[in-house]
């Protein structure tokens, strides 16, 4: 017999890395999370429950295995050093990039992203954010600390400026972050609306899309640290995905699913279907 | 070092009783709950969730750190002695009302709420009663037991007679249940239409607002003893609280939370935001 | 004293089997679930569970204490020869036919509903199938294997042939099974759009109802070994019933309830629920 | 075909009535828990658990098969009302001890051994009394309320008088109540040393044997309410039980598991075992 | 960047199959399980958890760093079809033994231990069989079928035959099993007693060591479908597997654990420490 | 009326600061967890749970209500940045000694300790260090990172220096931590064998004592990280406690219980009975 160690990759994801165009990888870090931490299990979980998903997309008529992706595991990080878990994600993002393929991350708390958003935005700095989201995200600080899944999308801000970032589904935050948004970035509260409208303003610009699963009503998506009553339905993140279709995407992540919070395995199907028709609408 | 004993309060309700215009207290009684117990539980673990929340409301555009309000605890009860139970609550609501405070009560099952709304009826007798809840709640004793959460709004009736009370999002109960209710109290089957009308009906007479939290479909709220499917959706909730922001709301209570039955939290956090709402349209 | 064993029914099925017109069994078994096994324990749980529901229905104002039905318990099954596990429903879903009852199965998996459908059709071979469920359940073998969950409505078009077979809210499946439909089933993705026009078409010809439990969103049942997100609502279940209330319906089940996936409860009530409607729409 | 209703009995339990020298009968009563409920959920769960034994003992080398025995289900008490539920199993016991049959209780909490030992003490007036405990269960009241599970066995005594209890296993309970037993009962510590001059002494006198299943560590045993650390192991309950052999035990109860406090049904497991066991050394 | 494909293996066992002396396996079945599946899970789950142990064993002062150990992964089974599971297992493990290789086998339920066994009995067929397990597993068919998981020991005996076979542990089994055993096999109830005198007895003959790991106590292992109160201790197991560190180990396997009974993770760490523990008394 | 706000204490700690010799406080924290994360709800849930316990204690014949204790809550760590986490905890315990009081302190993971321990021995540099512990903790770094929980006893010898400090019931670690041990530790493998001579060389010299409660058999203690079989008894740990009553204790800390592992509630019966044991030692 000759036989290979025991591989394991997310549906679909099972190709070269010198032949795919979509590289997916695993930042599993929730070290600021300040109030129930866990969604360092997410990448781990989404690759053995990804099994139980169907490749074909009956949404998107598409199918997994008409796209070369490749899936690199999970990076290892120190737990306790947030800098050097950021300079991790951006240093393997980057390398990625410069291999020319598209970057897609599984979180991971939401501030995992500030680490893959900066690698990208060097590469395309006319690029736009899409964030979906039941948090604002927009603080200055967590209890004097920056860097936080509180403040993730104000960091990204920091260095994309004002009218690059549009905000969907926001329904929880401090009312100051609210005021502020009005004057820098495009934020809707509640749900969806006016994503057309961001579509067709970005057109063919380089965008990053980063979902923070938690923009989901909790009904269906209830595995995540902080659940925020009153969020879209798993229809409306379709329909939402199916809009982006044409977009020119750049880089990705789904982030903030805790397994353990949801143990009828629910949330972590919702968060691998995502992933499924996110990287059928990147690698066209 | 001078320190104070580690106090526990639910967000925001961290003021002084003297300078407070709504007091919050617990009653963490389930001793007639036939089917599936523990909303005893329930005041307890809102408190401490309710730090996952913010005090700002989008929904409304107001904010707890607005709001003078006291969180006195829960009330100690004999288990086994109904009656005594009800008299506690009846006692403690009474002197909330003598100091011209507002009553806001967790439950506990709902035939805690007899003891609060009497009391409240004493001081407000052309107060009208708005209950939401899956079911009528209308039986004349449960296994000949006349004081049950099956019989509360009964028992209610029993004072405050035919016209004031409204009903909605009412699906399960007996037959003769929903046929006494055509007769005696304003049932509205599933969802809460009507509810602007009776808003309006009601205009600024007293009234006590008994949210049985089960009214919300299961899939946001499995977090209860008797779930029922087919219930209304959080925003609908939230809908109805805003329709009745303008009533002078002398009485309030959330009950049927049990917690363990809902692992993820979701279900906790659903009842934090509903009481956080809550005290919002009280203390306008 | 004169005391009886201790019954265990199904509520309101509490009649003596001569003067029933109903016959509810159950078929626990899961053998050849891949994903994730536990719909054997669904009929032993329902029974318990269902004694938190009332016997009246809001939904189609009736009473399941006007129905004549029979609780006749679980067939017992030898695990590991899936074949004589199909044998032993078809015999004794064919005994209850001989004697003019109308047999209503709770599952186990959905490849139980062959041993059923089987004998049903056999009195009945102008039969028509609706089919509830988010799976296609047209392959031609899993792993090899025929009999399978996967491949079920497949083994039954076997021998039912084309134009008899509605599928309604599918969501999932190989491209090859969504394109083979389009000759030989009426498959409608999603929803149960177009189930008036399939009553319509039915008329009074026989009927068999065969309702995989996971048509529904795993927001509201999420107790299921596959859960799909993007299903119907319980609404539209209840809607779909009473759609289904003229027909002539000669057989039925339910299946696919794994119940210690949803620790809450509510996917037990939820298919207690569905089964006392379909008992009041069967038995008029 | 000729069926029965679905009958559902503890393992073995299954002769009629008449035949039967054993009566089982569960009380699902936990209306004076005042830490964390559930009890009345353990009859219904240990009659379906109880199929994952085996009916022979190899402690014992006993089979149940030999023992005629019969399973009279559940009584149905209304909640809320303590003292209507005791009486309720009085009369019940009463009746099983009229037809010179053994009774056999499953709680419910330990409350409820207090109606079954009173119809027992009745009959047999010189008889003992064994009682298993983590806890002295010797309030004279619990928060003004002498019906309470923390004062069941100083109720009995109230009847029984002095040197007629033994406790085994305490290790809980206020500093009182320790040195009252020192006076009234024959108290031992943390294990069951002493057991077997007990049962010399009591020689072939009625006795009656109430298990709280708590008495176990909650290594083996965490499905109850209030898990005391420091038991006794599985081996020695065993031991205990083999060492009661020769007793002319006229009544016995098992009580104070609540199954959903250990979701891996292992108590569940040790309960069942526990019952069959005493099944077996009081039906010689 | 040069990046690999994710693997997965148990901890230390990430050698290339050429040079490795071990080779581990996973058989994810669970068909023929009657009472609670979910043995499938084991093998993914213990690869996972494994990374929470120390390479390093103080019991045996022994590092799994120096052994040269390989993974790979699972077989991967047609459900529904328990001969072409054997089968699949007797297959590999022949080839893992034509290239000099010792297979240690993740099970699944104990039935896959006998395509496994007979494999190696046919390469070494004056072999011994040590088997530590809670139950005989010597019934001649379960409800019919002779391939179960409650006859795996009995088919091993039907090629063995008699005083080839060891049992320890043993307290659970239909009498006549007991009886049987006293004929055929070495059977031990409750304990290890006997097992320095059968490694004396073996002395440098092959043996083949089948763990189901229920033959530990539920306090310390509940993750188990027939948990089965009075086993023997972890100490215990691990004083078992250092007396069995002369023996001539040429196959080995740890079967019956199910996780998702055991939700505190404590069973996973239990049997990958066994399996660490095994791994380094073979490969010495 | 006049009303207090709600106040939350461990039982018995319930004095006022001032009065008190015995401060408790808890440090939420769980930053470097690199396995499974959730100390920091460890001292909340203690809080609520402890009204399970009765205040005295049968193993030592004390009372907590005869001790002058008071709960000074939690501190409030701002995720993420390790080194302030532990220089508030390092002021906070400074402040205590400074008002003559000791410090018990709950954690939080084992590396809280060292704020705590690094206070305390600036205060008595005479001090010896009992450790309890499954884990050497000895690790210089853990993946580059000084400050984590794997190295705290390593971070506590470089100021304490050699034959300080005494570790007991270690059972896991790399070699290299087991060897250095030899030369600057006094450790103990598996048991808590030599603790009464180590009491009898301290002497009346100041003790601090650290408790990772996962010294403790996982069966009895099933709620923390990373379980450990193999543990101590608690009726070993109780006599442990009984074995140090005579030392002279100047602070303490009970660490790593985390809640959520064990859903039973066990390991918070056993942790707070072990914070109460140890509370009436300190304070005689």
């Amino acid at each position: 017999m000759n036989l290979f160690k025991n591989v394991s990759t997310f549906l679909g994801f099972d190709n070269e890395y010198e032949e795919s165009k979509l590289v997916l990888f695993g930042s599993p870090f929730d070290g600021t999370t300040s109030f129930r931490p866990g969604t360092r299990f997410a990448s781990n979980v989404m690759r053995s429950e990804s099994y139980g998903l169907e490749t074909y997309s009956p949404y998107l008529d598409k199918d997994l295995e008409d796209v070369k992706a490749f899936d690199a595991g999970d990076l290892e990080f120190p737990f306790g050093n947030t800098q050097k878990v950021l300079d991790e994600i951006y240093d393997f993002t980057s390398n990625i990039l410069k291999d020319d393929k598209t970057p897609i991350m599984i979180g991971g708390e939401h501030l995992v992203s500030l680490g893959s958003i900066k690698a990208v935005y060097e590469k395309y700095n006319d690029m736009y954010l899409i964030h979906f989201d039941a948090h604002t995200d927009l603080r200055d600080d967590y209890l004097g600390e920056p860097l936080s899944h509180a403040s993730v999308i104000k960091r990204c801000w920091d260095f994309m400026g004002d009218n690059k970032i549009y905000q969907f589904g926001i329904r929880s935050g401090e009312k100051a972050e609210f005021e502020w948004a009005k004057q820098h970035t495009n934020l809707t509260k509640f749900s969806c609306e006016g994503l057309k409208e961001a579509v067709k303003t970005i057109g063919d610009k380089p965008v990053y899309i980063t979902i923070d699963l938690d923009i989901l009503d909790p009904s269906i998506f209830s595995g995540t640290g902080t659940p925020e009553p009153g969020g879209i339905t798993f229809n409306e993140m379709m329909e939402a995905i199916k809009t982006m279709e044409s977009l020119n995407i750049v880089g990705a992540d789904i982030v903030e699913l805790a397994p353990q919070y949801d143990t009828s395995g629910v949330s972590n199907a919702v968060a691998c279907k995502i992933l499924r028709e996110m990287a059928l609408i990147i690698e066209k």
